[in-house]
């Protein structure tokens, strides 16, 4: 009854205009307004971002097929449970692997990153394809004709168990055993202590039926170290686990509650010899182990698997993150700036500039990052296969910091967009919590940063005692054996949009922060420390060191990039103003690092502080069209605040009313609340 | 067949010692080697944390009367849906209430807000209290004596609904309007238009009966701005909306779930005049509207509010945080630092101490600086209630500083402590991501910061314009009129272990930064532009200025509460360390305020770096005791990382048992995976 008054109530207020449905044509005019005083052509930028026109056109064709189909609607998703989201996962990754065949669009067709893109990547069988790709790398012929084809169609799915319970980054530690028995040919695998769980691999939880698992192998009594071993974990006829097998779901997690990440134990469970993945090692019949060709190419996994994390991923989420909030607000007016005048759009207040619009540069940044570190890591990828694996250690240098800056950075811009949009980004309705939660453990996933921070460093340290002793260095790191002045030479605030200027300041920064901390280093172990005693002792400084690395490479990447484009007048115009913004902003948030040798002057800084403050300005009257530029598809965003005609309201409110807590009566009230409201004063 | 499978698995390998429970009583001997160590007094700390034996005594009677009480179990939270969450949180409120009336806990003894600790704050009915407060405030006798004793006794539940989809923060601009109709004597409440629906009340979704509304009073035609009035949502008897009302839940937020936040819309609702609260302003029958006393007394609401947020809610988080982080940092082991020793505990790199213990530090310093406002406020509300007003700007401006400060500190904080960990914090069940996702809320509730600060900035501008002309100042501002010295007095690095020298360095940093954005300020005035063109570009400096006030306050404060410690040699000692190492963290962490204008030159910079890297050391050494002094228990902490005990590994591996992910089998096995193993190879 209270449901259909409801009802008529609303048929009502809906007459009288009360509610515009979000679904209407229109846009809301204040975002209108944004978008026709662009300076320059947003379809032309896209297709820029895009890498070039049939890009553009083939990823529209591919959002339109997604996006047409309700079997890929994330209509529900925020009000899913973990249960629900799994479910969700998998029948859409089963329906994605039909749609691809149905359109032509084979594993290797660029269609697959873009069908991702549509979908946000709430599919399942990401570590089915980690399962694969170890099979491919590190199996045999035989191995690869015989596992790999089941597995494309889905016939079983695998997942990668490399992580226990006890050991995450520390692969030497892991305590999974893998005994080869000479009588029977057979390798006896053993998860033998709680802290030998396999926890934390995708696809295992609930769904896969085979798993490539990491152990170590033992050999007449002699460990020969880790080495990854296939087994069956499930039925292929009723998927009860295997004997000997206890599997599970590890349960709730902060986000990826579309992914059954589980845990496996091991108990006396036998393989045949030819289960191990043996195109590099071997175990022959009599118990003899053979060690063929280089290992260092499981190095190249990890890298390839970064590399990809970050385009596919986190580089995304955070523009789409600068997408929602950018949006929202410039249709949010709260307060006046004028008393006079109406309320403001929020952006229009320098604090809000403030937070979004460094993002903004960010992300464009780290999108160009992305275009350099791909053609990088394909030149390097194609030497290493021809079996020259000279540029392995910058690639892997290069690729660990720049996943862990990254990471970092996205994750702390997708909360500022959240704050920045108040209360609304606090909804799950935003869009914002989700593309938080899943960016933060992209900080942990596939090398914490810490770890990955102090890999590079240790190659800086190397590649900075090379160039003192006038050994050749990588080109990533050439600049570490120039000499520079010792002075900033800005003279007014415009001298620092000049990327020589800034270019110049990052490259003393990060050259001074290496060079104290090795300094430091061997300081402490000419005095009598142990090598790794000292290494520890200076490693919030290595740290610093690599970050200011990392940071310079991205600022040299970008003014690179725009510097090419010079027939594109307008677009090169706006994105030196990113550029410089992104340049000023670091500097501005890092003044000390400046400061600090008196590279920069305390006057020098306040030209900096002067230049950054104007730049918002102007970086504010494009902010709509450079976040138009992405183009994403509102059911890709899928936020109540980010989308393209800005009915903010309207929307929040039509999808509050698909939540089941306005669907289902609450037991509570029958049970705890009218019991109390009956003893309530009859006359109120 | 397959969970019997399991059961006698489980139950042979627990026969052989495979799982130890983390019921038994042993503690993991890292964790217990922490604690024998201690260079304190535990529970002595404890006792002065908590004010005093008497205190501690009563919180742990308390806390057994909770914890004894199946109806207050956490056991389920981290797997409970939104509805779920609601309904435990309504039972607990209600049983709480019988639960305080049972044990003689009035409402305004100690022991309520050691149940809130004990509980973890996962109760209803918070915004209930502020819909009394309000009444309480704002109402004549009469209304109190009418609306008070049946809210009490939760014959009806309050909300008060303030927010507006459209408006947060400026109040001004609500747009619900309430006109008074002479002929009939009654109030007509209407929600106009879409943007002034309200959104976002606690308690309203589901549970509210009645409602604070603030609505724009009209009286023949003319408005007279923002009054709070009281009306029926829902019926007593079944609950449903009154005619005219449509209200509902706002739908998933980021975390409290448990709370029905919500929203409402009214069309020609009618309430008699008596319904307007009308202790400060009324409307006579005529329609003549009188204006008593000072409204003032709002700003005391807002002011209250944060100051017991703080206290209540957001510092106990980080307290938590630390805890859970800390103790889990010496049972994980990770890697080797000597590589001829064992895996060393996390802690025990410098880039895990860097993470976790200055944090440790600054929850010490909030919680000190929490002593200090409680006092400060409650020796204002006494002078406020005897009508003198004067305290009122500094206390409102020292409370909205320091809400916003620590909610980022605290917000950032708990980040830190979930990454810290890994990906086990990143596990739900590690407690961590509730924190978190709980803390960022308050970042934007009860005041967002980036408006709180520059609230503080304008006072501090105000006050500095008095100080040069010569006029008094308050206390908490009284360093910004006195003259400093140009330089840092330090010459060694242990120099910077005095707080005369610390203190300085951020006394010079918070007047510098405030001296500067006010002659910006001036200067644009003076050149021409309008006040509040002037103000917005200078907002970004403005918070800084704010910030750092803020800050030195924190710092000052931790300084005098150590020094009042005379009579406890030991833990004077520990806690001067803590005192200097969140000092030092400040300066480490922000060095470009203090190198700008060349108050520390680098080379003292370099000593700050030395003396703050000693002092990780040294806090390293008692970083447990110092944990386990905050005395929370396993109930109330609710993490499988953080147990007294430290058996993670079991915890973590029990509680994900509990998940529903591995009590109910999926539908997407059945529907979209067997169809595809049935065709899978026979032989595999």
């Amino acid at each position: 009854m209270a449901a259909k008054g409801k009802q008529s109530q609303m048929a009502q207020w809906n007459r009288s205009g009360y509610f515009r449905s979000s679904g209407s044509r229109d846009v809301n005019p204040d975002l209108q307004a944004e978008r026709q005083t662009a300076s320059f052509s947003v379809e032309r930028l896209t297709t820029i971002l895009d890498g070039g026109a049939d890009n553009t056109r083939t990823r529209r064709a591919v959002e339109a097929v997604i996006h047409s189909d309700p079997g890929f609607s994330r209509e529900n998703q925020y009000f899913q449970s973990q249960n629900e989201r799994y479910e969700a996962a998998v029948r859409k990754s089963v329906h994605l692997k039909e749609k691809m065949h149905q359109m032509g669009w084979t594993e290797n067709r660029p269609e697959i990153k873009y069908c991702y893109r549509a979908l946000g990547g709430d599919l399942a069988f990401n570590v089915h394809r980690v399962f694969k790709n170890s099979i491919l790398a590190l199996g045999t012929d035989e191995q690869i004709a015989k596992w790999i084809p089941p597995a494309d169609k889905y016939h079983i799915i695998g997942t990668y168990a490399q992580t226990e319970l006890g050991h995450g980054t520390f692969l030497r530690g892991l305590e999974t055993t893998a005994v080869f028995d000479i009588s029977t040919q057979e390798f006896t695998l053993n998860t033998p202590k709680i802290s030998a769980m396999k926890w934390w691999p995708g696809d295992l939880g609930r769904s896969a039926t085979h798993a490539v698992v990491f152990a170590q192998l033992y050999i007449k009594g002699k460990c020969y170290g880790l080495h990854a071993f296939i087994l069956q974990i499930r039925s292929l006829c009723d998927h009860s686990p295997v004997p000997g097998v206890i599997v599970g779901d590890i349960g709730p997690k902060m986000n990826f509650e579309h992914i059954d990440n589980g845990y496996l134990m091991l108990q006396n469970i036998n393989i045949p010899r030819e289960n191990m993945l043996s195109r590099f090692s071997q175990v022959l019949p009599d118990g003899t182990y053979v060690k063929q060709g280089s290992d260092k190419i499981n190095y190249l996994t990890m890298i390839v698997t970064r590399v990809q994390m970050l385009w596919t991923e986190v580089i995304p989420m955070l523009l789409r993150a600068c997408t929602i909030a950018i949006r929202y607000s410039v249709v949010r007016r709260q307060s006046k700036l004028n008393p006079s005048d109406p309320e403001a759009k929020i952006l229009d207040y320098q604090t809000q500039q403030q937070k979004l619009l460094p993002l903004l540069a960010t992300a464009y940044a780290f999108h160009f990052m992305n275009a350099f570190v791909n053609e990088f890591y394909n030149k390097g990828y194609t030497e290493i296969k021809q079996g020259n694996f000279d540029s392995l250690p910058e690639l892997h240098a290069l690729t660990s910091g720049l996943k862990a800056i990254i990471t970092d950075y996205c994750t702390a811009g997708a909360e500022v967009c959240l704050r920045a949009c108040g209360g609304h980004g606090y909804s799950a309705l935003s869009g914002l919590p989700f593309l938080y939660t899943k960016l933060v453990a992209s900080c942990i996933y596939e090398g914490e940063n810490t770890v990955l921070f102090l890999q590079t460093a240790r190659f800086l340290v190397k590649c900075l005692a090379a160039a003192h002793s006038g050994q050749p260095i990588p080109a990533s790191v050439a600049y570490l054996s120039s000499v520079g002045s010792g002075k900033c030479k800005a003279w007014t605030k415009t001298d620092f949009l000049k990327p020589d200027i800034y270019a110049e300041a990052y490259r003393h920064r990060a050259t001074r922060l290496l060079g104290n901390a090795a300094t430091k280093l061997q300081a402490l172990v000419q005095s009598g420390a142990e090598q790794y005693e000292a290494w520890n002792k200076c490693t919030i400084q290595l740290v610093q060191a690599a970050k200011a690395h990392c940071h310079y490479i991205i600022v040299k990447n970008f003014i690179d990039t725009v510097e090419k484009l010079k027939n594109e007048a307008e677009i090169q115009k706006i994105l030196k103003h990113l550029c410089d913004l992104f340049a000023l902003h670091g500097i501005f948030s890092n003044t000390g690092d400046f400061l600090h040798a008196g590279y920069i002057s305390g006057d020098q800084m306040d030209m900096v502080t002067a230049s950054y403050l104007d730049l918002l300005a102007v970086i504010r009257n494009d902010a709509v069209p450079l976040a138009d530029a992405f183009d994403f598809t509102d059911e890709s965003l899928n936020s109540a605040l980010g989308c393209y005609d800005g009915h903010i309201y309207q929307r929040l409110y039509e999808w509050a009313q698909k939540s089941p807590t306005n669907q289902q009566v609450s037991r509570a009230y029958a049970r705890y609340l009218k019991p109390l409201f009956q003893s309530a004063p009859s006359k109120l």
